[in-house]
């Protein structure tokens, strides 16, 4: 593959060819199930914890005959004796793993290492920067049930500032020719280039009118000093909220969600709702990730 | 196989003549070693901490072949986050293992996923409802020892009330002949249908005369509010509560137990004793099921 | 193998021609690649917290076609339950691992399990005993940077009294003609027959004149009741401390280290550093003793 990145760091790692080959690759795994590539052993290694992700990688993995050993920071004894994290990931990668999995809380000499290491390497997560595969099975999820990403009209839902969900999905869909729009309050609208052309609303129920998907964000409260002054019920996916949303649309949201908090469960029910489809999609999209970076090698 | 279910979540899912399918397939692995069958994904989903039953089902996937993935609810940073743990599970099944292990805790929402979802499980303990598995492989090691189940005279002493494992055994016992009662205080005597025809001993001293098979049962304190007016000694396996026991009658335990508690561990050293083969037994009763729900699938 | 034995519980279980064969069988693999041998079943019962060994011998058992499954008893919910650590690995052993892979904190009935347990069985450090995998592929990584073990002047530096890596290490380096020093205060330097002919420095600087080979150790303040007069600073690698090394010699340590305490970052990136080649190594030496013991059962 012309130009394919030995690591996903970033979104901007791809080009939109790329992205639509990893995609198209997906759907031929949900179609025809998956194929052995080569037995490799792939390091998930998660400074910050996870489930959702690590399992989804984990399954994925395995559906591809691969072999993964997971790390997981919170049992980490060697952190706990005084390892610094990014001793621990050097010695992580010093095992030769032939792909490391990797999410953190953003710690700079982390981020330096996985710059220049020799093992190629996917992001998971790295603190408020990027989450890749995230936006990328969003793609996939909006392909599946919209038929493309062109044209569409995709708002983000509130808490966009600590979101990097949000901060991959909008350099993602805008690269594909989608229109890009932020639904929350002035404080919770990141402020950095990758939203620089995006449209803003003020509420959920004042975007539904205008989006053709409407993605829903946790609120990441333990991120926030206090959110006091914020009108949460406002950016909620609610049936009230949504009255207005196309019935054509699209209702998301990465997961996880508090009940009752940034999203109402009733909406699970709604025939709009790709939420779960989300989740299932996840394992082919990193199935054709970790495929095309390992595979070949 | 007739008649066989797609999850096991009761004995009551069971046929007899299914579970002597089960536990010949288990004796045929252990003889003759096991078989592979076709490369599923196993998903350990236990929202319930477990050790002894995880690393029995994950020894028996890989036994077979399978790719156990475990998913710990005590590591969940998603629960930690606010999700709920009936969410939890959708997603987990969203993610489209081949086969689920769950152990809960008897949440019903949970409880209400699992009896409706497409993919094939498994019940590894739900709160004070079931374990199954633990029944059949009780029923292994009976078999093995004392060669059948009918006639049998079987006694579950101790914490009865409280116990998913005693449940289980009584129901299965029953259906392939065997007659169950318990030896317990009053307090800890089940009142539920299970248990109308059971005979009832007011100590094990006095059951191990009548008995054939003594299965002892852990005192769940994480589950009594007040144990001080009961007798503890009195259904303790030791030598002297077992002093009537007969030579060719088997001891028993579903583990873990506490030395000195509710077993003393000289018993361990006792010829009649099958409690490692309990154990033993597990993987190859666990492996058995598995192959017969997702190997040909 | 003439002599090899079925559980390595110390180094003195090994004959030096049993050590030049496991060597040699890792520097294959490290050259020619890993080759599979039978689908043993691994499991990796931690019941003191590791992270970084865990993994090499996980990542290990997956070059060789194995099946890792992975025990710690940190989360153990029969520990939780009142269930004794012996017993727990009893049940352990009852579920027939083909092999088995052990750190225990020196727990006298868990040894005593081990020694007569019918499984073959790998120490991955007991308490203050030994670490006899360490010791080999400190070895291997000696051999591939200065051609042999005969002849080195081996010097461990600072902790040493509670250092199993040690222990194990100059039982290993002796048997195969090096010689072995302690550079330490005389708080932290051990009394028993392992070291009794071994030459003392009273810091690190003066014993730099004398070494080929300087192996740094963690502090492990979790065993000292105070420290405070011990001089830390003389026993760090640093720059300072080893102006005096050969230029021929090479700086060790098998982590994790704490760094400004025991090692001074800047000593990474010191030609004569092969820290990083000890963790590649021992992924290779795990996979060649496991292969051993298990390929050809």
């Amino acid at each position: 593959m012309l130009g394919y990145p030995r690591s996903l760091a970033s979104v901007r790692d791809l080009q939109s060819q790329n992205i639509h080959k990893i995609i198209e690759q997906a759907f031929c795994f949900k179609k025809s199930g998956f194929t052995h590539v080569r037995e490799a052993v792939v390091l998930l290694a998660f400074f910050e914890p996870s489930t959702r992700t690590r399992t989804s990688f984990e399954m994925a993995a395995h559906r591809l005959g691969m072999k993964p050993v997971a790390f997981a920071a919170d049992h980490s004894t060697s952190l706990k004796k005084g390892e610094s994290l990014h001793e621990t990931l050097a010695n992580l990668l010093a095992m030769k793993p032939d792909l490391l999995v990797c999410r953190h809380g953003g710690d700079v000499r982390v981020a330096e290492i996985l710059r220049t290491c020799e093992v190629a390497w996917v992001n998971a997560g790295d603190g408020q920067g990027e989450h890749p595969t995230q936006a990328l099975l969003d793609a996939m999820t909006i392909i599946e049930r919209l038929d493309q990403i062109e044209g569409q009209r995709i708002v983000y839902v509130g808490d966009v500032l600590h979101s990097r969900v949000a901060r991959s999905g909008v350099l993602l869909f805008e690269m594909l020719g989608a229109e890009v729009a932020v639904a929350a309050p002035v404080e919770w609208v990141p402020k950095d280039g990758a939203w620089a052309k995006c449209k803003r609303f003020a509420s959920l129920a004042e975007a539904s009118e205008w989006a053709t998907v409407c993605i829903g964000l946790r609120i990441q409260k333990e991120r926030h000093a206090d959110n006091k002054s914020v009108p949460v019920q406002d950016y909620r996916l609610d049936r009230r909220n949504l009255a207005r949303l196309s019935s054509n649309a699209l209702i998301m949201h990465p997961g996880p969600f508090v009940a009752g908090e940034d999203l109402d469960e009733e909406i699970l029910s709604d025939p709009r709702c790709a939420i779960h489809d989300q989740v299932t999609n996840g394992v082919y999209v990193r199935a054709a990730i970790m495929a095309e970076m390992v595979g070949k090698a």
